[in-house]
């Protein structure tokens, strides 16, 4: 039996990502699960945020931003950067987490996140009350101990990674789990079967 | 030290959406990842898909969606709707899926999934060649004894949806592992050090 909710914002598992806008001498990380590639030529992806806060107004201004995937490693300072004002706090100073210099871009990427996305801002969107960022990604980086060839993306080590996944319904932070299987491949059989 | 991969579309973790247009006669079903939230008011969604396909004519025609979580018991079925195209294809009886009637649109649910969500399409956007459809959500439904308390949506026993994770840059499905912390609360300590 299935239960009827109503119109519910219920959508998981979502990534957890740090999004910071500015430069190197002033800038702001904000927490955001609402984000998603939107396509991939040329590799493109939408952050969607509150259209009142500080930061959507530091990104229209500054025309970039970088996204760093958070680890689990990193969740109180990620929580931090969600629960708290750029207007009223220093993140970077009250969290002790690194800012450096970006490859293409004005606003800085986070050492501590193992991957580091760098956008120029393309276009802003509108969804009721809610902004919705369009970055054209301009560089990845990866740590290089959690990527085993760095001439293969799809080589990153997402168990080293450890990425930290937010439930937004509920609030809470979970870690992955194991592989189950491999996309493309799974489902081939029943392909054949019916093909 | 960081490795520069240059514009990728690396996004993790992700859900796999099963997402269903048509009517109870004729549906298709197509495996989507790259898909989130807009706004919480009214509650939207966008999901991105490639223009040139069956899909999105047919959502584009049809005014409307429903968006299906997958579990990891369904991994082989919903790998399948995403290496095969509806045109070639009945989807439902080539998967056995169980299509039930939705309560707002056209479109039916999938009763295999724990939760659905139906949508109208309210817009269509474009980034580069692919879709971005938005869908105002109308009703959403979720197995009644996957949820504590069926008047509490948080309630969602996240464990025993199992929901279906993707990491699409190394095309594969993962599952959830251990709760870690609680949002709005973990990074609270460090907060109130810097009020």
């Amino acid at each position: 039996m299935k239960s009827k909710l109503g119109p519910q914002r219920i959508m998981f598992p979502l990534p957890t990502a740090l999004v910071v806008a500015g430069n190197m001498e002033r800038s702001n990380i904000i927490t955001i699960a609402w984000i998603n590639m939107l396509t991939g030529l040329p590799p493109t992806l939408g952050v969607s945020i509150g259209s009142k806060g500080y930061s959507a107004e530091l990104i229209k201004k500054n025309k970039d931003f970088s996204v760093n995937l958070a680890s689990v490693e990193i969740m109180r300072e990620a929580d931090f950067c969600g629960i708290t004002s750029g207007e009223e706090v220093d993140k970077f100073s009250a969290t002790g987490l690194t800012k450096i210099p970006s490859d293409k871009i004005h606003s800085p990427i986070i050492q501590e996140c193992p991957v580091n996305i760098e956008c120029k801002l393309v276009e802003t969107r509108m969804t009721g009350r809610t902004h919705q960022l369009v970055g054209e990604i301009l560089q990845t980086h990866v740590d290089e101990d959690k990527i085993r060839d760095t001439k293969r993306p799809d080589s990153i080590d997402i168990l080293s990674i450890n990425p930290l996944i937010y439930y937004s319904r509920a609030r809470e932070y979970w870690a992955l789990g194991r592989k189950v299987g491999d996309a493309y491949k799974i489902g081939y059989e029943l392909k054949q079967r019916n093909d």
